[in-house]
């Protein structure tokens, strides 16, 4: 029986994944994340089916083959098509993949990662320069697929891409809180979905030194508190990286950040021993020794050891905060620097740089490093990752040297998406030649770990890295920030498809404070409106440290959340609509959102009394009920055209005030949406 | 300042975990998980504060150093209670651990897993004869923190507590589908959770061989797809189960189920090859060569092998389903049997078991085998593992077997908790002696592999198994099943918070089908009255395979769900009340419920437009929103006590026999409440 007959006979589609029938989707509804360089649509829609077949021009190269088994995998599990792995020749095909370089197995920084994707009538047709061009073709391929009632399809697309920037990376760090193997491997793979392509590992810190080395085991033995990666599990992660086409690029944070180092070979220090790990979040004063041949020798050992786990050409040597007092109390280290004509503790540190420099490059790797290594005499071939704002890079392409974004990219400073994407690693106003914009390389997401573990990283990371994401991959005119919301909502659910716990690992919080699932509804009236203070705030407000306990309410909220920009929407269409079923619909909406705030008091007091993570948020409990009638009785003042009592909006003020402090760890979202309606009222004179 | 000028000056007690105040919770609800052997409560609870200090009298057991610091990371961040780690003298501990024998290291059947735990005012006490009663204590004593606004608190309580049964397994099948590690060692936590203490790994299959051999490489290259555990993976898998308290019990199914030995090594077979990794579900013919001398040295050095990476002194030979056909083809085979008096193939299966039970022997392992094995010369120290009916059991206790009981704990056939529940091994009108009764040593849940993936698996065994669990822990007169329903609901939870994905897995699965979280929710009034439909119907209807993709509603429904129990308790409470408060609450929480089924419908319908895998559970859309207006009308009648014409009342039963059958692989669990209430209901005469 045809499938068209089941519908006339009024039969059940039953499992109709099989059995597409005849109507796809109408209209392409773009979701595509990053935006392509371009994309020209036409009409038609590609059934996904069991009848899907698949040539490899390029089949050799075994990456090519379990990227497309892989992304086979996921289509199955998306539309529960079950889809052949026996591969075809091309002209038998429906789906054609083929790559120019089938040589091409380990990504490396400027490879030509572009693809072009066309789909029509009865084929899929993917080609790209080599493997890791094809890989981002299949992300995009992932994206197309579009759900109706009926089935699954594709639209019909031609698709041109490759990248802006050829460094587009997010930074984990381990050092201070560990991170579980897994936990780094479905970061990579939200990475590769949206066309990520590095990895920073920041492996050492004062707080934990995360790599074994074998030929000085006490590195991890006495730096770690047994907290590190084996090297079996280092190179599962590179391999799992590179078959994502993700380069890994580890740091080890020198002369400074380095205390863990100091447990077991006390001798690489500026100061005696002993020492020991330490776990509050603050600059260290330990430090490397920069003038012992001993400790060059050591680094030279080390690092030969380190290349044969980390393949990649580059190499982050940190660099940063090194406040250089170590080096101010060694009476031998002061001697050295007037032999030696270094000024003061940052020309040592140039010094010290330059002798790890020509390591590096015995090694055959280049050096990366934190803006502080940018010194008058920094060789050019190394690249520098700011971190103190634009205007460093920017003034470090001028000088001629290769740069990396990462100041407003730093996710535990809380930046909405929409202010991340706006920053530009080459800002038109920048006034750098088109060989000066060339030395910036992209950019990095940095998810410092002094606030996260493994349990809510994810949600600190994602979605909000996509937009980052996007910003180093499409066009610098891929601005418009409404429209990158909407696709971010979107992106958030494939990243959850994907088992990236920042939908999931909330959940899973709040259902656990609240103590049920009907709990947690009640107190997701309250998480959905808050968002975590910044870093500093934070650290200010709880002292945090490697042992403060994660798992309050500030642990289980969103950065930016959706409601920020659902009520922020809402409200401006509320106030300036034209169309008057939009407003209707606008109204209606904020006030059964308004009123949910309202009645969400008795639940959440019930909630506080039973748990003291819910009862520490008394102000916040407070505020949001009284933030909801804030809005329930300003839409009526707008509604009835009348004036409230100048008290009345005084005391509005003062809530809207109050609620805009920073207390219980957590920032109201809504704020402003709600501004918007006062200014919209006018007290009786 | 003092907690309590806190709360006197009103200001919020900010993070108060840390802050113990004066008010504990002032009743104890006992939600312990399985129910202790004794249990007095006293008045008084102990608060959780930083000021905690830990004595370990048996600290040179590694295995207790490292659960004692698992348990008080796990408390932490329960409670956001910062916790020292340095040990006391037990004079100034509070927390005082003490075993009795620090030697044991490895778990084996039949060790003593007493343990008795005291809380009183300052003093914790955990007394256990070794390592593995003091895990089961600190499980325990984690289940009976408590939390109330004012911070956390353990009510004093003396428990003496042993288990009733020896052997406590859960059977995982990565035979079938491959489950990956890390799904592995999670279900080992929720074992030790409930003080489970056998993983039967069942770890070769005619779909998959499961497991890296060294000496017979081609075993694992070639016959398992590429998905099997490495060396270091069991090595690891069985660290992390020794350190829980687990034993782990390796399963080789011989001589059938067994066609991936094959395809690597065909001489093993009784007809000649070449053989193929299988992927349907069904069984095959393919059985071991018993008539071989190669046969057992093969077997002699694998047995070997893997006596170097699993400790345990039992190794499981499956023996079930060896249907001989191979060996009736065989005419070597054939001949072989006449030489030897062997009138029929199970009687070459009971030489085969025998000649393997030898080498188990040589390498000083016993036998587990399924209840196939079971012939008259059976050796009396094998293990027969029953999963043909309790009444096989009984029969091998009579004939001095040891057994153990798994039918009624098939997993998937989607039986009930309280069916589960009250199934016992040794029932009191078995009539055995108590030597015989003695011989049953427990019995094992069964996860069986043929219609669940890694991403599913959690939401099959949880929290079902944790009924399971108690029967085979607590005293047999444990049996009140409303009181474990309400236990189990709350024990769900803490295996959410030691993330087993039965919650978040389902809850991640409906937002993928419904494209959001607000859809999900919708989707979720459906989910919410549905389970799957057990093994049997599930493989009639869409003859799953190793291929099937996983992903439909079907797969992220639960089986026996909240609502099932809820349901039924609300209509019984509504029906037979006699508290006039009690009665009108059940009603106003019944037309609610009901109202929610007769609402889903437009937001069902929309989904069913927007996704295939909504569009074909047409039936149960259909039904639920007619359902609900039974469950309306009915309140209706039976409130103003009318009588609906004959013609409803036929209406009302045809829907509800309609909404019994299996369709759409889903079955409504809300049928027999409704039932319920058309019975109180007479059509007008």
């Amino acid at each position: 029986m045809k499938p068209l007959l089941y519908a006339l006979l009024g039969l059940p589609l039953l499992f109709s994944g099989r059995l597409y029938a005849q109507a796809p989707p109408v209209h392409f509804v773009n979701t595509l994340m990053p935006q392509p360089q371009s994309l020209t649509v036409s009409d038609g829609w590609l059934p996904v089916t069991s009848a899907w077949t698949v040539s490899l021009n390029g089949s050799e190269n075994a990456l090519l083959k379990s990227a497309t088994n892989r992304m086979l995998t996921r289509l199955e599990s998306m539309t529960g098509v079950e889809l052949s792995r026996d591969l075809q020749q091309p002209a038998q095909a429906l789906v054609s993949i083929e790559i120019k370089d089938s040589s091409l197995t380990m990504p490396a920084l400027g490879i030509d990662e572009s693809y072009t994707l066309d789909i029509r009538a009865g084929k899929v047709q993917l080609q790209a320069a080599n493997v890791f061009g094809a890989m981002h073709g299949f992300e995009t391929l992932l994206q197309l697929v579009q759900a109706s009632g009926d089935g699954f399809s594709l639209p019909f697309v031609h698709i041109q891409d490759a990248p802006r920037f050829p460094w587009r990376g997010l930074l984990l760090d381990p050092g201070r809180h560990f991170l579980p193997v897994d936990v780094i491997l479905r970061n990579l793979d939200g990475m590769a979905a949206v066309k990520m392509n590095v990895l920073h590992w920041h492996l050492t810190e004062d707080q934990g030194f995360r790599v074994e080395s074998q030929r000085f085991p006490k590195l991890q033995q006495l730096g770690s508190n047994g907290l590190y990666y084996t090297q079996d599990q280092i190179r599962e992660v590179v391999k799992y990286a590179t078959e994502r086409g993700i380069r890994v690029v580890p740091e080890f944070d020198m002369p400074g950040h380095s205390t863990s180092w100091f447990v077991g070979y006390s001798d690489l220090a500026s100061a005696p021993g002993p020492y020991h790990v330490e776990y509050q979040n603050k600059i260290y004063d330990p430090a490397m020794d920069p003038t012992r041949e001993s400790t060059y020798r050591f680094l030279d050992s080390f690092i030969d050891e380190m290349t044969t786990l980390f393949p990649d050409d580059y190499i982050h040597i940190g660099g940063d905060e090194s406040n250089g007092k170590q080096w101010k109390e060694n009476p031998s280290i002061q001697h050295f620097m007037q032999q030696h004509n270094l000024k003061d503790t940052a020309a040592l540190q140039a010094y010290f740089n330059a002798r790890v420099q020509e390591l590096l490059k015995k090694h055959h790797r280049q050096m990366v490093g934190w803006d502080e290594i940018l010194q008058a005499d920094l060789s050019p071939d190394v690249v520098v990752q700011n971190w103190h704002g634009i205007e460093f890079l920017i003034n470090s392409a001028r000088q001629g040297h290769h740069g990396l974004l990462s100041k407003p990219f730093y996710l535990d400073h809380m930046y909405s998406a929409a202010e991340m994407y706006a920053a530009d690693p080459v800002p038109a106003d920048a006034g750098l030649t088109d060989a000066q914009a060339k030395l910036v390389l992209g950019g990095e997401a940095c998810m410092w770990g002094e606030q996260v573990t493994g349990l809510i990283v994810d949600s600190r990371i994602w979605p909000r890295t996509a937009a980052v994401a996007e910003r180093f991959w499409s066009p610098a005119n891929t601005r418009d920030t409404q429209d990158m919301y909407r696709r971010l909502q979107v992106e958030s659910l494939r990243l959850d498809a994907l088992h990236l716990t920042h939908l999931s690992g909330p959940e899973r919080g709040l259902r656990q404070i609240a103590g049920s699932e009907e709990g947690a509804e009640s107190l997701s009236v309250l998480a959905s409106v808050l968002q975590p203070v910044d870093f500093h705030e934070r650290y200010a407000e709880q002292h945090t440290s490697q042992r403060t306990p994660i798992g309050h309410l500030v642990d289980f909220v969103h950065p930016d959340p959706p409601m920020k920009e659902a009520l922020a929407a809402m409200v401006e269409t509320y106030l300036h609509s034209t169309d008057p079923a939009e407003h209707k619909n606008a109204l209606a909406a904020l006030e059964s959102l308004f009123q949910s705030w309202v009645s969400s008091r008795p639940a959440l007091d019930q909630l506080a009394v039973d748990h003291p993570f819910i009862a520490e948020m008394q102000q916040r409990r407070e505020q949001l009920p009284r933030l909801g009638l804030l809005g329930l009785e300003s839409l009526g003042y707008i509604e009835a055209k009348q004036h409230p009592s100048a008290a009345w909006l005084d005391q509005q003020k003062q809530l809207l005030s109050d609620a805009g402090k920073h207390v219980e760890l957590t920032d109201f979202v809504v704020l402003d949406p709600l501004n918007a309606l006062l200014d919209n009222i006018s007290a009786t004179k």
